[in-house]
């Protein structure tokens, strides 16, 4: 299904920089590199060892382009286990252009999205689950999802699912050698040893299935539904939540500081943030329709942050009681919903004023979000809404949604196996289940395949990957 | 000036892309990428090869970073002179951060802006107006400001400021000699020989000096006012000058288009086309301010180009007479401001009509945007505004305006030298005048700089490079 023909893109992240690196693999990467390269040196870049670096210029018959250093890997010790050759150029969108456009008229083939890590996995470098995984680490933008990816790219992921699919295998075969010998009633597989296997199989499809509801969370982040009314610091709080982020974050200049401001990154999860209006009884119609909305953002949130003025209470603009209602409001209509109740601008009433704040309203947290007051102990209770044990014991997370699929494909076989094994249950019906849960498994980590799943994961990549 | 600490900095552009590259440079460079570095191979940085490429992990304790790709550039052989390390990540933002953040921790300094180029020309790699054409380089966005910045970064300026400073000195030695020899009255230094040398340095400072026009023209872009009513094809104009080069782009994904939209390539020139709202007569004050606007873009612009539609005409809705009536107005008011004439939608009405238009209005260009019928002719005569002969002639062009200011300070030196030995000026004077003159070829290369002068050019920079 691949094409042995050599492709070309640029590799780093586009418009201009100091430096932008273009990759070529295929069989005739390092001769159409060597036809527009003159080293420095005079050395032939074909005649040069894997991974060598080359200071020279690129050609265009009598037009230098530019003047770039060429790394050399040799198949297969490269990414994708062709011949590969970088061009670290100057990082002009123009000179990108024209050395891209030089090697496509040598014949070079613009590489389709995600083409490099395919070929990497079609020459055996990667196994579908490690190729998925890289995707997902240039994605990942918190510690959770890195170490997830990492973890997945190492081969974590596939080395559980590759063991359990041995075993199974290996009982497959021996109740398929029992199918040979039906006539004379014998068991190769032992079956209490093939239980307890299918026990263990069921045990640990269970805990990845399980793991999937927080890997989805580490991934997408989790969506806070923030009510309060205007003024009572909303974004004040959000700066704050933020801040410790932010300082690190700029001591880097040139990096992007903007996709952190839609998702705050609290002990290593993303949490976003949704403004709502708050729900204060009115009758006017147009606000009643804000009330409607902002049930609505409840209703899609994972949690609910209800963040109220402490000061104006005791200013008379608000009442305890007015306060009480929404939060008995919220509560009826999400009971299963975890709510956080935070009173704000606490440093501005007394001490009698805030014991009659939490004396009435039970579970408070009591914070100045100007001051950073009560903010760390704010960060622990949204990070305890993430059940992070397995992250922190080091265990395999299932944050892709087609492993998902797949394993709760081979789970739903492996339970199938199950009630063969207590119903005794014939061997030629048995090795049915079996192949289908051990077909599931080969699905995860690439053994089983077919152009349309390859299609579909590797469109999701980025061009030059 | 500079400190001999090791710098770090993101060589990429900013943002996700497949990968990033981050550099390292200084005496410890390749220590501390050793200290974080855990190669497959086992080998250890500090004892391989310069120019060479290394697979392993970055690591932060137990913690696996990412996988990365490492090369090695060992001092003097490195873009800065020093030991350089590049890391070739996978790029996520998240794991660029944390691998520079892993850097600083161990003692990097983030690197300020061009600081890697800057030492580069403090260590001899590159002079100044070499260092200069590296920032020129990377904004290069079209042929023409390319073929520039690339000549001048291969040392084609240098080198021709070098030699006529190299037989300047020589005269002044001369000169300066006699001065030790006052008393005996001779002339080591012969004076016909040295006004010819005064004479080809005014020749080629003159045509440096002059080159600036169209090198500005070159690196800035030509601003063309487009005035034209609306519905009379401007966009389908704009696009269809755009087309070729659009086409060639969009092969590239990947790279940005934005840029180009607001600049048109033609023949390797940079035009900025100004929208204006026409200069219709009407009574409307506020269509009198839209006037008024129009005139205002015009003086800013170097080239105007007046579009009308002559189907409107043929269908009664203009007349040739409100036609000529505005192009006399736009002549009258800018009399040395070049004008193209554009009939567009010609393809609407008959070759009767088509004569009428070019009887009446004179040098007129008839097109149909539509159809690209006539483009190719309108980007001759857009492209004839430039006078690209030093270009194609590969002469030096000057582009920058420090070294435009020096090129005219040094101008003004030679004529005092010039006017001094046709006045006879005594030695001692002369000399005063040569070794302003050298001093101001110096601060071109870099021979004389100054912190300040540094500090402005590579404040200009971006990070990492």
């Amino acid at each position: 299904m691949i094409n042995q023909d050599t492709i070309v893109a640029l590799a780093t992240p586009a418009g201009a920089g100091a430096i932008a690196v273009i990759r070529l693999s295929g069989k005739d990467a390092i001769n159409f590199a060597e036809n527009r390269f003159k080293s420095v040196s005079g050395k032939q870049l074909s005649k040069q060892a894997t991974h060598t670096i080359h200071l020279g210029h690129i050609v265009d018959g009598n037009k230098t382009i530019d003047e770039v250093l060429v790394s050399v890997f040799k198949n297969p010790n490269s990414y994708t286990g062709e011949d590969v050759v970088e061009i670290s150029c100057h990082g002009s969108n123009y000179i990108q252009q024209e050395i891209i456009q030089l090697f496509l008229r040598q014949g070079c083939r613009m590489a389709t999205a995600g083409e490099f890590t395919l070929r990497a996995f079609i020459n055996g470098k990667l196994d579908l689950s490690q190729a998925e995984a890289v995707a997902d680490l240039i994605s990942s933008d918190n510690e959770a999802s890195h170490q997830i990816a990492m973890q997945q790219m190492r081969g974590g992921f596939s080395s559980e699912i590759a063991k359990l699919r041995e075993e199974l295998l290996n009982f497959a075969s021996l109740i398929e050698l029992e199918l040979d010998f039906a006539e004379e009633d014998v068991e190769f597989a032992d079956r209490t040893q093939f239980k307890d296997l299918i026990e263990r199989i069921t045990f640990v499809l269970k805990r990845l299935i399980d793991s999937f509801a927080v890997g989805n969370v580490i991934k997408n982040g989790i969506p806070v539904a923030i009510v309060g009314e205007p003024n009572v610091g909303k974004s004040t709080l959000l700066n704050a939540l933020l801040n410790e982020e932010r300082a690190i974050v700029s001591d880097i200049a040139g990096t992007t500081r903007d996709a952190i401001e839609d998702e705050i990154n609290i002990g290593g999860i993303g949490f976003r943030f949704i403004d709502t209006a708050g729900i204060r009884e009115t009758k006017d119609v147009v606000e009643n329709i804000g009330i409607k909305k902002t049930f609505e953002k409840i209703a899609q949130a994972q949690v609910v942050v209800y963040l109220f003025d402490a000061e104006a209470i005791f200013s008379q603009k608000s009442t305890i009681d007015a306060i009480t209602t929404e939060i008995e409001k919220i509560k009826n209509k999400y009971p299963q919903k975890p709510l956080v109740v935070i009173a704000n601008k606490v440093d501005a009433i007394s001490n009698t004023g805030l014991e009659e704040l939490t004396d009435k309203v039970s579970d408070i947290k009591l914070i100045s979000a100007k001051n950073r007051k009560g903010i760390e102990d704010l960060k622990i209770t949204l990070s305890n809404f993430v059940n992070t044990g397995a992250l922190r014991n080091d265990e395999t997370i299932v944050t892709n949604s087609r492993h998902y699929d797949a394993l709760l494909k081979a789970f739903e076989e492996i339970q199938k196996v199950q009630h063969g094994l207590e119903t005794g249950l014939s061997g030629d019906l048995l090795a049915i289940d079996i192949r289908q849960a051990l077909y599931h498994f080969g699905e995860i980590t690439g053994e089983i395949t077919n152009d349309d799943l390859l299609g579909n994961i590797f469109a999701n990549f980025c061009i030059g990957k």
